[in-house]
């Protein structure tokens, strides 16, 4: 960027070129709004939050198709990525849990699958986010934006016409209103003291994780008998090592033929009040001395080479009290973060740069950036980390109790494959009518914050698993109790899609062959809830309608 | 890493992970040296010396076959960096050059383009550095190298028993070796003070660059009769914009339907006596301050986006006084570094690892890691060091006359076509019968330092072509009488390729088709210099030979 851009009016500054960042400014930029991205770093980078869910990638096909940049889709399938940015992403075809217990070998009873349904949902899978970024990066500067990288900001001035930009460097920069997508390190929540200390988040977790070379696949640990191994191979998913509050995960982006990348993503997340972390270890030493409790997770782990140096944090949970003032907002993980547990990060992040786009494009036209008109990013996003406290949390309860555990996954799993399909039916009807309000009406729903936000049973449901979770961490209750409530109601929902097996207590795999989605379909006609047969009934014939036309609502 | 291996005896420690250390590293520990590599930075990250010669990527073969790393020829077509490593190289089926004085548009007489032979040699291409450097050093941890990145160090103690490396972070290193290919910052040349101050070098410049999205090719910019236009297309290679003692480049990434990278490399280089740095410019100010002096580059670059922060430099060469040591030796750039132009940097590099990762094995399995044994590395860099200066700045000077210019790369072109055809013909020899004496047997020729360093014409016309520039820099002699003696050499001489037109002093563009490649045989066989015959036949009957056999020999 020449010196002459530094007098030059940018309607809005975006701080942070990550993925968030970089999405909002290709979509702001492809609708004529002067963008400026600033970045402290640099791309191609190293980043975590790999695996993707269907959640993220129909945000992601929305945010293309409502703003206009069908580059985008291309982050959505492996066969796309692969295509358009280069063989270095994994497959996850589904969510695989293994549970492990101080000292002994893995259970085979204690693991758990579920394989997502190609015919139904939008594909996930591991995006390589050095590749990635950069992909979006470069995107938005092609539609418009300007960018300055390992640009440190000194400082911000917000005043009444605008916002100043002041670089260490000496440069600044002037534009109408400021987004800051710049992560834990937010330049605006330092400025405006805007982190809640202790933050009000109950979960906690701390974290260390690096790429790796050199690890077997998960499959290989055993030679199980075909019962107890799963429909498919761990190895072509997301591998969670589950124990007493915490995890381990292995996103391999090298389980696919499409890809020519070794490298796989390895990483630890547990509860410092149980597991405290050590100074005197270094990061792998620290790594190894968990993995070392647990014989396959050792095993699991053994032989890996890092690529790169560790990074090791303290508790990783941070929020802030505020999101948003007359000119600024923050965005995504500049406002707050909880645990990479379900791949939420880049889930959330999708919902607020949608929310957040229009608002800023209408904003620039009508010149009027007070706080009022985007108070929703504020409400949602708030919302929206609770919501994540609080399924993280219970998820770290569960993981002591398998029958627990099961039950849990299955209140985060259903409710975030629906709230999938909410949004789906909601791009369906914008391709046929180009009407922005069919987007526009999903943002009040009665459960904000929920991923299926619509839903008075889930939300009973939501707040069951809550309170049971929290009565066993208060140890006020046994994990038996805390099961048995929730299996009394997954077993029995009529909005629990019972064919897939979300009410089946003893199923460890989940696996929707044509057969179980043609049970479902006559289940929603018969059985199922009104919201629920009217969601499940569209997307199938949605589905039926794609393939007929050969193409895909995906 | 663990800290466990902090007590671990390595073999050979190498500093700096870039292309030439992790070849190195990945040569060694395919051969069962136990190998360190230190790194201050990262991967993934931006480099320069993007554009490859066909000697860069027949060295590269070499080392691939000789030290048995099949991978590394990944590296060396645009079809094989694309599968293995991704959609992001461009093609360079050509050298093309384009001279500009001031205030004027660009004459087309004063053009020229050097196509590479497919027929006949190794393909070139653009290396995406951040993608092809990743790729070998993830290599060389395959084979068995370890790593430790953003690793500073903060001295170096070499004993009679060994090398230990403490770094600034309190973590030491022991090995018995340590290769130094850490660049400009070499931290072997600042422990000891082995940089030449001033340096030797005669050439000087300065150099700014980065990476683009936005730029117009460069046959879009004018509209030719077809008389003007090359016979492949400015963009299907690296395209340089010469000036008086400077130059231009424009490394298409996005040059091939095989690439999906938007992005291209754009640098200036060019002589601070002539063109003094202003500190109060920034570098894209300083680089458009230089291209608006000449209409037509101006129009190249003035649409560009630079995608990533500019990198300005004072001037550019350094050269050190000593490359080896006991326990120690200087690689590549560490040793020394002159200019971009020509590509230079990676076949040096590819040279100095050739050379060093055998006498390496050697010293392991004798343990004798004397200076004596490595005393060749010194020698050879020093001396190739000291042909590029001469090369280049005879290139800077005839830049400022198209005749000579001319001239003065064909006196660089040739011989470095013929050097690659003698690498390749060892080559050959190995294949057939593994015996590594044919390599060794490249290793003292007449004149080190030289691309073709065996040829008594060629040594003498080069001789000429520094004596002739050095005058005309001097101002003890014109353009025209120093291009009037090359000529006359070019024209006649039995050791340039006459009927590729060599010696055709009007010529712009050097095009072989299979006519030309056809009369060339029979001219080799006619009128050729005895030792420019065998090469050439040789080469052409492994051609005829191999395309028969469906297998290509390079």
């Amino acid at each position: 960027m020449s010196r002459t851009d530094h007098g030059k009016q940018f309607d809005v500054t975006i701080i942070g070129s990550g993925l968030g960042g970089s999405t909002l400014a290709a979509a702001l930029a492809r609708n004529g709004v002067r963008v400026l991205l600033l970045d402290g770093g640099t791309h191609p980078r190293f980043a975590v939050g790999e695996a993707t869910i269907p959640y993220t990638n129909v945000t992601q096909r929305l945010i293309a198709d409502r703003y206009g940049i069908p580059e985008l889709k291309n982050l959505c399938t492996l066969a796309d990525s692969t295509r358009a940015i280069g063989p270095k992403f994994g497959t996850k075809t589904h969510f695989g849990f293994l549970r492990h217990e101080e000292g002994k070998p893995q259970d085979p009873r204690e693991v758990n699958q579920f394989h997502t349904p190609p015919a139904l949902l939008a594909e996930a899978h591991h995006l390589y986010r050095q590749d990635s970024d950069s992909y979006v990066f470069h995107l938005a500067l092609q539609y418009g934006a300007r960018a300055r990288q390992n640009f440190r900001i000194a400082g911000v001035d917000v005043d009444g016409s605008g916002v100043t930009i002041h670089g260490e460097n000496g440069d600044q920069y002037r534009s109408r209103y400021v987004v800051d997508a710049g992560g834990f390190r937010s330049p605006l929540a330092e400025a405006f003291n805007l982190r809640e200390q202790p933050t009000r988040f109950k979960h906690q977790s701390r974290s260390m994780f690096t790429h790796m070379i050199g690890l077997p696949h998960t499959d290989e640990l055993w030679s199980r008998p075909s019962a107890d191994r799963p429909p498919v191979p761990w190895n072509q998913g997301t591998v969670h090592h589950t124990f007493e509050r915490g995890w381990f995960w292995y996103i391999a982006f090298n389980n696919t033929k499409l890809s020519k990348n070794p490298l796989a993503s390895v990483g630890l997340t547990l509860d410092p009040r149980l597991y405290p972390r050590d100074p005197s270890l270094t990061p792998m030493e620290d790594f190894m001395s968990i993995a070392s409790r647990f014989p396959d997770i050792e095993r699991q782990y053994a032989g890996g080479v890092p690529v790169r140096e560790w990074v090791s944090t303290d508790r990783v949970q941070y929020s802030s009290k505020q999101l948003v003032g007359d000119r600024w907002c923050l965005l995504a993980h500049a406002a707050g973060f909880l645990d990479p547990l379900f791949s939420f990060g880049l889930a959330v992040t999708g919902d607020a740069v949608n929310a957040l786009a229009w608002r800023l494009i209408r904003a620039v036209k009508d010149d009027d950036f007070s706080a009022g008109r985007f108070e929703y990013m504020d409400r949602m996003q708030q919302a929206r980390l609770d919501y994540v406290d609080e399924v993280v949390n219970a998820a770290y309860t569960a993981f002591s109790d398998f029958d627990l555990w099961k039950a849990v996954f299955r209140c985060w799993v259903w409710p975030n494959n629906a709230g999938t399909f909410r949004l789906q039916a909601a791009l369906s009807k914008f391709r046929k009518d180009g009407d922005d309000e069919h987007f526009r009406a999903l943002e009040e729903p009665p459960y904000l914050g929920m991923d299926w936000p619509v839903h008075e049973g889930m939300k009973q449901l939501y707040d069951l698993m809550v309170s049971r979770c929290d009565a066993v961490q208060a140890g006020r209750m046994s994990t038996r109790e805390a099961a048995d409530d929730l299996w009394g109601v997954l077993s029995t929902a009529n909005f629990m899609t019972q064919p897939f097996g979300f009410g089946d207590r003893e199923r460890r795999f989940m696996h929707p062959t044509p057969m179980v989605v043609a049970k479902s379909a006559l289940w929603a006609r018969r059985n199922a809830d009104p919201m629920v047969r009217q969601m499940l009934l569209g997307v199938g014939k949605e589905a039926v309608g794609s393939r007929l036309r050969g193409s895909r609502i995906f």
